[in-house]
Formats: structure tokens, C-alpha cells, sequence
């Protein structure tokens, strides 16, 4: 007998049909004798409508009010989901974030949680109920206020409900099988992973991949908890993302030695590209660009400083950071051109980034040979690079992107025909 | 400076015009120099729209989870009003029951107040803060549970804030001016009542009268809340409801001393008659019905029991109850009349109870006189009579019940033009 978090999005929560088929895989999953917690998030659209309300009312809300008006949403999703659950003859206890021991600090709207004490979940447990426990949401230490957590909370809560609980799995479902080599959108042969360190899903995600949120994965990695991506629409085994290299390599009887060099590749459209032109070339010039962005609360990604062209004295400096910050990072700059002397702004929207990730790249030579021989080979431009130990990423146009992503998804052979020749007997 | 509480209902806040008109009155009465402390429902349909929600995936929620379900149509309401203000340019902040230390029992769905430890409403109030707080909630003592109270649940959060702050008055907005002296709907030269005395409403409410619950003129009552009665959409004064007789005498330099004799006319559809014929006319019989009455949790209003027909040894016992509660005690009649032994049971939904209600009438001999009279001239048949000290109730048949609260409302000329010559100078 386990101990299992479930995790379930907005959209499987979506109407009466969705509770229903939710309580029943909960009931399956009490069935084969797991103790179970669940963690649900808002009903499909609540949170928007709730939004459109205030909205209706103001266009600059209390942070602590709005986080009280979209607190509201999960409490609905999971009373709702308890009373399934009793109508399907089960037991079942709902939550809030606070009564579930979800202690946060004080920045409402994307507050961080400092504190799980679910002692009211364990006795629920004990009493062999079905605990559900409203995502997204906790109540601040010092204040008693409820408080909620930004983009990716209720995966965030789930995993922390689970390392507090020491749960033997945290289940995140979704519309989806799982993670895949590449977005299925984009790759029609990608194929869904089987396995992935969370040190590899961590890049993936910090790369553009959507499955699972960075922070859900962060939490995961740090408290060693096991997650498994999976589709709340099948049975089928998802995406089992391992936390620690020794869980990854922990290989089942009659399957090959053979580790795969590769996880998959991600993709992002959301970030932009400024370059910093004419900028005099003595130390502390890149320190004082970077301060004026860091003051504009803008988070950088990639950066490329090019050489300075002999004799001129002065360098450009590249950097891409998210679209939606693009406006007031742009904004500081101009305000400290001056005082900085640098000649002038470009910024272009109009990039893509794209990712190749995989934990066997650290012992593979030729990962970057075959990486950029065929962009190259598939006429795309590379207009800046970062690596990691375990990750390769460029950005080139964004109209490119597509071309490279396949072109990159057919070098490593992650097309699902020619796979098993690569990847051995896992199938991933 | 007072502090006022002021109550809101859920037509009051049914969509954003409502909420901003709401945030508006309570701006004005900032303004004004006073505290304030709000009670709020749930946004008009939202309650309904959560029990169809719910109503799609059993019939027989668990209590505890309906409560939490129920108790998130406050929160979102609170929250948008506390936005409202915001916008408008005054600070408030809003609390949830058991924020606000609305503590209950644990009878989910009808819980009872138990205690009211609003320290965090006070601190808001000493930070010149609106305290916004949600109606209808609280907290299950020992068990920490959310509860909601029921009917009138919104009202009586209302009162006993007010009673645990001390407050000066405690305001129900509704959508009717105040309490009339009769249903204008029924009687249309009704007036709107200026004071009355919480004894005298209590009978009006437990009569029919709908403006205020029966539970909340209770609660105001014990602690000596005076509550005033008026229209969210005028800034008329409405009725004020004072606790004690010494409020109600209280007479303002140049009012007459004379008091009205009655205050008003209330009526009720909402009951059925019972009769079980053929009783042994022996002690303990009556006895015997009644507690099986009681045994299917019903609650009998008035009783008469017919003179027995001499010789027969036997006779009839009549009495009301509410029509939802019919069906459960004929059913337990039925079963028990073979074990009790009478004849039979007659039922009739088809009935109307009138009442005149006005302390006044201790002290005024011939209201009786009057009463009957009005009645019989209007041709009236009386079937039940009862009375307290400051009520006269009869039961009629259900077509006849609008001509006899037109009858009664004239003969005490609580008609508008001719009121004034009976009730000095106050208008009431």
C-alpha cells in the first residue's frame, strides 16, 4: 500500500462530468489500496470569470483582496469533488490551503510556501478518507492571511503536500500523456517519454516545455519526490519524472544498460531579443546594462557580448528576457543611455529559442557537432548560444523555429520509428 | 462618531453596479465621520447557481462539504466590495467567518453562534479600515469546520457583530423601504413603520412578516442591538427596531405622548391545518399526539381543541404547522392512530393566518372587540384563534386571507391618510 497525491488541473475539473470521472479515478486508486490526497485546482474557467469580475471593478486591485476572490475558486472544485466522491459511495474530506497547513509568506499573488504542516490530512488519512486540498492557496505565517501562488501553484502545492507527507508518488494529471520529445504540435513523431531525471525536466521546463511548471519540478528535485505526468483521460502510464540520478538509472530486469543521450527538445516563443549597440568597451559598462534591468524587474536569459571590433573601442551586448517585460526593460535602458553612453537600442520580438536537453550529453562527445550540423543542414541561422552541462539552446528567427526543432528531433533519432535503435528496450 | 454596521444582502451585491453602489453608501457613511463594519451575502444567484453545481452530482451532499461549497459565494462578494471601495478611494479589507471569529457550532448547513471574537475586525476598524466580512459563516468551535447558519444566517452575523463591537446601530439594507404595517402588495394604503419595538417584531416575524428573520430580531433583542431596517437604493430613513420598551417610549421634545395602539398587519400562507378527529376524550391524549408530532420534527403553531360533545367521549383536536412539514406528519400520525386510538385526520393546505400585532393592545381594552368585528363584517369566517399578549392571530380560509388583512389594516386606521389622527404625531 502506497501513499499517493494526485494532482488534477482546471480542465479536468471542468463540469459535473469532469468531478464525476475525477472521483472515479480516485475510487480506482482507493481500490488497489492506496491511501490518497488529492489536490485539485480551480474549475475550468472560475478564475477567469472571477477576474472579469474585478475587473469590472477595478483595474488595480489589493493583492490580498483578489488573492480572497480567487481563493474562492478551488474551494468550490474541491467541495464539489468531495461530494462526488461520497455519491460514489467513497469518503472524502476537503481542505483549504490553510486548513491543509499551507503556510506561505505574505506576497499575495505568487507567494512562496515556507511551512506544510498537514496534520489535519494525516488524521484524515488515518480515518481512511480521501483528503482533497485546495491548490494554489495557503495563508501567510505572520498576517493569517489568505494568500495564493501564481502560475504553477496547485503542481507546487501537490508537491509539497507529498514531500511533507513523504507520499510515495506525486501524480500530476493533464490533458496530455506526458512529456514529450518535442511538442507533438510541432514534431508529429515525438514521442512521449517514459522516464527523465528531474535535473533534465528542470531544463525542459526552464526551455519552454509546458507539462510541468519549473517550480513544481524545483520543489520536486529538492525533496526527492517522484512525480508521474499523466493523461486524467486513460490508464496508460505517463511520464515518470526521478529525482535523484541514482532513481533514473534503476533499471528493471531484461532492460538494456544502454542510457539514453537525449531527453527531448523544447522550444519557446516568448522572449525577446535586445541589443545593446555601441557600448564603450571598459570594465563595469555590462555590470551597469545589467543593474539598469535587474532595477526593471526583468529576468535575462541568454547573453551574448560580441567582440570588440579592434581599434573602435566599443561592443555590442545581446540579451533575451520575456516579452512581457520587453516594455520596461526597454524603457530603463533609454532612461540610463546617457549616463551609461552606449549608442542606441534593438529589440526584436521575433525569435525563437530552441533547447536540446539530456543528462547523456555530459559524457557524450559530438552532441554539439550533430547539434549544429543539422540546423545548418536545415538552412538555420544561429543567432546566440548557452549551454549547460545537460542542455544546448540557440535562438534564431522566430519563422525558423519549427524547421529547427524537427530538423534537431530527427539528428538525435527522438522520431518514434527509428527510436528503439538508439534508446534500447525502454521505449521512451 | 458612531459605529454602525451595515448589512448587505445578495440583491444589494447581484452584479458590478450593485457592488459599486453598495462601496458608494458605505463611502457616505465613512464620510460622515463613522465606522463601519459590513456584512455581506453572497452575489445574487451565486448560492442557487453552487446548489444546481452540486444538485448535478448528488442528492445527499455531505453537510460539511455543502457548507464549505456554500460559504465561497461570501468570500468572492466581500472580496469584490473590498476592491469597490478600494477603486473608489477608501481602505477596507475583508474577512471570512472565522476571520472575522464567527464561532458556531457544528450543525452544518443550520449552525448556531456560539461565540463572536472579532479582534481582527477590531484592529481594522482601529486602522480606520472598512471591515468587510461575509455573512452567513462561521467556524465549528472544536472542530474547526466552515459552517453556514441557514436562513437568515447574513442578518444575524450582522446583529451579532454589532452586539460583540458594541456597535451604535446595526443596518439591514433590503430592497423595501422598511417594515410595513401591513403587505403593500396586499394592502396598498400600507405604511412604512418609523419605530417598533423588537418584541413587536418578533411577533410580526414570527407572524409572516418577511423584511427581517425571526433569528435576528431575536439575537437583537437579547443583546439590545437596535436595528434600522431601510433601502439600499435611498438614503431614507427606514424602520428602526429598538430593543427594549424604554427605547420605544423615548419621546423626542414635542411628540405627543400618546403611542400607537398597533403596529401592524402580518399574514402567512406558508401553513396547513390538521385536524384529528374522534380523540378519546381521556387525559393524556393530546399529549400523546403531540409527541408524535414532534417526534417527526414538526413545529406546531397554534392549537385548539374542540369541547367535547357531551356523552359522545370524544372530540377533535386542530392544529397548524408549516405546508414542507405536512407530508412527514400525517405519515406519523397514520402510523401511530390505531396505538392512540382516534378516528381520523382531516388536512387542509388551503388556509391564511392573520395577526395584529401591537403592544399598544395590553393596555387598550376592545381591541379584541374591534378585531372580530372588522372580520365579521367583512365576512370573515374565523376558524382557529390564538394570542399572546401583543398578538391576536386567527386562522381563515385562503381566499379570504387578503380581504381580512384589508378588513383589519382599516378598522385600526393604519391606512395612510387617517393614521396620523390615531398615532400623534410620529407618522409611524
Amino acid at each position: 500500500m502506497s501513499l499517493i497525491v494526485q494532482k488534477f488541473g482546471g480542465s479536468s475539473v471542468s463540469d459535473a462530468d469532469g468531478i464525476k470521472r475525477v472521483a472515479r479515478r480516485i475510487m480506482d486508486t482507493r481500490a488497489q489500496g492506496h491511501d490518497v490526497v488529492v489536490v485539485v485546482s480551480a474549475m475550468g474557467d472560475t478564475t477567469d470569470d472571477l477576474l472579469d469580475l474585478a475587473g469590472q471593478l477595478t483595474d488595480d486591485a489589493p493583492a490580498r483582496e483578489m488573492d480572497m476572490l480567487l481563493s474562492s475558486g478551488e474551494r468550490i472544485s474541491m467541495a464539489l469533488l468531495a461530494m462526488a466522491i461520497d455519491a460514489a459511495g467513497g469518503k472524502a474530506v476537503s481542505f483549504t490551503g490553510s486548513q491543509a497547513g499551507m503556510v506561505t509568506d505574505a506576497v499575495h499573488g505568487k507567494a512562496r510556501i515556507i511551512e506544510v504542516s498537514p496534520d489535519r490530512v494525516r488524521k484524515a488519512i488515518e480515518r481512511q478518507h480521501v483528503a482533497i486540498v485546495a491548490g494554489f492557496q495557503g495563508m501567510s505565517k505572520d498576517s493569517h492571511n489568505i494568500t495564493t501562488m501564481g502560475r504553477g501553484g496547485s503542481d507546487t502545492t501537490a508537491v509539497a503536500l507529498a514531500a511533507a507527507l513523504d507520499a510515495d508518488v506525486c501524480e500530476i494529471y493533464t490533458d496530455v500523456d506526458g512529456v514529450y520529445t518535442a511538442d507533438p504540435r510541432i514534431v508529429s513523431s515525438a514521442q512521449k517519454i517514459d522516464k527523465i531525471s528531474s535535473e533534465e525536466m528542470l531544463e525542459m521546463a526552464a526551455s519552454g516545455a509546458k507539462v510541468l511548471h519549473l517550480r513544481c519540478v524545483e520543489y520536486a528535485r529538492r525533496f526527492g519526490v517522484p512525480l508521474h505526468v499523466r493523461s486524467s483521460f486513460s490508464t496508460n502510464e505517463g511520464t515518470w519524472v526521478l529525482p535523484s540520478p541514482d532513481d533514473k538509472i534503476k533499471i528493471q530486469e531484461g532492460e538494456p544498460l544502454e542510457q539514453p543521450i537525449i531527453s527531448g527538445v523544447a522550444h519557446d516563443r516568448s522572449e525577446a531579443k535586445v541589443t545593446v549597440v555601441g557600448v564603450p568597451d571598459i570594465p563595469g559598462k555590462a555590470a551597469e546594462i545589467f543593474g539598469v534591468i535587474a532595477g526593471a524587474n526583468s529576468n535575462i536569459d541568454m547573453i551574448v557580448q560580441n567582440v570588440s571590433t579592434a581599434g573602435r573601442g566599443k561592443t555590442d551586448i545581446s540579451f533575451t528576457l520575456p516579452i512581457v517585460e520587453g516594455k520596461d526593460a526597454l524603457a530603463a535602458l533609454h532612461e540610463a543611455q546617457e549616463r551609461i553612453g552606449f549608442e542606441g537600442v534593438e529589440y526584436n520580438e521575433k525569435i525563437g529559442k530552441l533547447s536540446l536537453i539530456g543528462a547523456g550529453m555530459r559524457s557524450n562527445p559530438g552532441v554539439s557537432f550533430r547539434f549544429f550540423e543539422a540546423l545548418s543542414a536545415a538552412g538555420v541561422n544561429v543567432d546566440m548560444i548557452s549551454t549547460s552541462e545537460i542542455r544546448i539552446s540557440i535562438v534564431t528567427d522566430a519563422d525558423k523555429l519549427d524547421t529547427a526543432v524537427k530538423a534537431v528531433h530527427t539528428a538525435f533519432n527522438l522520431d518514434s520509428d527509428d527510436a528503439a535503435t538508439v534508446y534500447g528496450g525502454t521505449g521512451r
